[in-house]
């Protein structure tokens, strides 16, 4: 299978389609909160706002989401306000004791609930860096810069936040931190260029977490990439370690193989990126129902996580770009072929055509399991970046293939 | 619908030989950890070990079965020697900083995961109450009032454990610790006799944890229990506020009824308990596929829990329970009717002939979902006490029925 001109010239219509008529104009219209500023994403089917609690993971999000549409379509000031009022709420009531971001706040801003990790500053450092670009506020790439140290300090040096797992007993270590690294790296380097953060450039940030994701994470051997490791990249037999999250892996992918890309093609990171996809893929597509699975066991024991057999919205969006990104580098026709398929089942299953946006959660079977549009962790992010980020791509290979011909 | 005199001498031959012969002969030939002591739950279909890691909850848990089954079937000596295993572990590698338990430890004892609530305590005082009668043991009474105590302290004094949620921003209070209250209470009297606590009887807990369910957690306006509210017992309108869960209210409900009949009939504890069952049953049943959903939402909302369409084992046991005490005290049609259509529903989705126990998680169309059959939350606990308690209230009936021939 291969994807032909005239197959991307109708997705650079769907693409653009979907994310300017369908997604974005949904959180627009049901999202933003014009009393408190800042992002409602506990939104039902229609958009109606049944909860009105504020996740700070979404409000860095949505920054980002909407810089990045400023910074890459046009300057939409309905966009550009977007980003401005939700990092505008995270200023305002997004710090905790001794300046740590919450996970989730009430509408007006007052403290619900800290968590020990730092995903927190790693969504508002991607986003005060894309918006950093997007408003030409200097003070945006100061904060880009804050919140980017303080994720370096919690989740990547030694000394940061503790696991849950006593680290007498049983020391690990976690693939998000790594992967996320990448991302933060990658879009502040995008929006500030290479700069500087604790000590080293964004591409050093970046070799350093691709490295380690290569020694103690990928595990040629199992066909896996793993998500809990010992320190020293040993496979941890118990539930926790077994457990794999293909949709995670895939999007750990697809950041490896865009650093090939945007380093001109560089053979390691484009091997392993792909080596990443081809086993995780084989691991997680369910060959029964069709979609991926959220998690699987690397020794295919059951899975402690009863969620298991479930099928998520965003693994598809993930799988969506990385086949895209992979048929980009390669001209693999499997590529292609796992890209038509994600893309036709996450339609059928996910996709609101009635209201727009999607279902974030359905059964094995792929009937949806809770017809809410947004919660604490969804919102304006995993859909409308996989429809950015493809018809991003799609109109690179069609100018690709108006230069061959 | 009726209990006839023939179903019931049937199902007490059903009861025992699926207690006896098929549930607890699979965790004393699996679980039971010969080398280190208590009870691996970390189990497979056929009773492989897949996880070694033990769940402090379900030492309790195991010490409570099998201390029960020796003081109400018969003295056994491998059910009395499975519980001092799992008493014996706890003792020895339980109790963590400052005394509080361990949620998971290794094999060997060395500690995983301190959780911040008391709910091992909650099944240590449980097992120990229950393993004082079948030992004779006199410090193991002393044992579990040490451990009663410390549930008071850390799960109903104002100054116990915080809740997750900051409660200055948006103060709660949880069903759970009330309901598990009333358990304790009931199962360490039934072992010691109305003995004294924090300063009141176990009668006198009982009193409290019911008023206080009454009072701030059941809603007949509503027509629900609910498992989170102000501390005025008002609705918090958030998703975690409305978001319900049946088989917990249930299994709610069955306590307070037990203590009905064990204070001669309660008018009002039964009233409670029967209104309680019946909203959450027709809240709770799912009309298109059976089984009982795992949560629901208290304005019918989208839930955000999104395994809420899920059927978990643990809630059919709890009905099956509630629905025969219920038919016991009321000789209504509709508790049978209930009785036998949770009954039938469960072993055909989650029982598994081949190998003992029963599956523990399905999809809402009863399919499957993960195929173990113990983990760090499933082991010898709803399961056969589902089977225990049912047989003893069978027996009970049989009596009844004779007597009025």
């Amino acid at each position: 299978m291969k994807l032909t001109r005239e197959r991307l010239a109708g997705l650079r219509q769907i693409y653009r389609d979907e994310l300017l008529e369908r997604t974005i104009p949904f959180w627009l219209r049901h999202g933003i909160d014009c009393e408190h500023g800042g992002m409602l994403t506990g939104l039902a089917r229609d958009g109606t706002v049944i909860d009105t609690d504020k996740a700070l993971w979404l409000q860095g999000r949505a920054v980002w989401m909407f810089s990045t549409l400023c910074n890459t379509i046009r300057r939409d000031d309905a966009w550009l306000e977007a980003a401005r009022s939700c990092i505008g709420f995270i200023r305002a009531h997004g710090r905790g004791p001794g300046g740590k971001l919450y996970f989730q706040v009430t509408r007006e801003g007052a403290p619900l609930r800290m968590r020990r990790y730092f995903f927190s500053e790693c969504f508002a450092a991607m986003g005060a860096a894309a918006y950093a670009k997007a408003s030409g506020e200097h003070c945006a790439a100061e904060e880009t810069l804050g919140y980017f140290s303080r994720y370096i300090e919690g989740m990547i040096m030694p000394d940061g936040v503790a696991p849950k797992v006593d680290a007498e007993t049983r020391p690990s270590q976690g693939l998000a931190a790594q992967m996320m690294l990448i991302v933060i790296a990658q879009e502040v380097r995008a929006a500030l260029g290479d700069v500087a953060v604790a000590g080293e450039t964004c591409s050093s940030w970046v070799d350093r977490a691709v490295e380690t994701i290569a020694r103690d994470f990928y595990k040629p051997e199992h066909g896996a990439l793993l998500e809990t490791v010992a320190p020293d990249g040993s496979v941890i037999d118990h539930f926790d370690g077994r457990t794999l999250n293909p949709g995670h892996a895939i999007e750990c992918a697809w950041f490896i193989l865009r650093e090939a890309k945007e380093r001109g093609g560089d053979t390691r990171l484009r091997q392993l990126g792909l080596a990443i996809l081809d086993c995780m893929w084989a691991r997680g597509w369910d060959a029964e129902h069709g979609g991926l699975f959220s998690f699987t066991d690397l020794r295919e024991l059951p899975v402690q996580e009863y969620t298991a057999e479930m099928k998520f919205w965003w693994p598809h969006n993930e799988a969506e770009i990385a086949t895209l990104l992979a048929w980009q580098l390669t001209r693999e026709p499997k590529y292609a072929e796992w890209f038509e398929r994600v893309r036709a089942w996450s339609r059928r299953v996910f996709a609101d055509p009635e209201f727009g946006e999607w279902f974030g959660y359905a059964h094995r079977d792929g009937a949806i399991a809770t017809r809410l549009k947004g919660n604490m962790w969804k919102g304006p992010f995993h859909v409308p970046r996989m429809m950015h980020r493809c018809g991003q791509i799609v109109d690179e290979l069609l100018s690709e293939t108006a230069k061959t011909q």
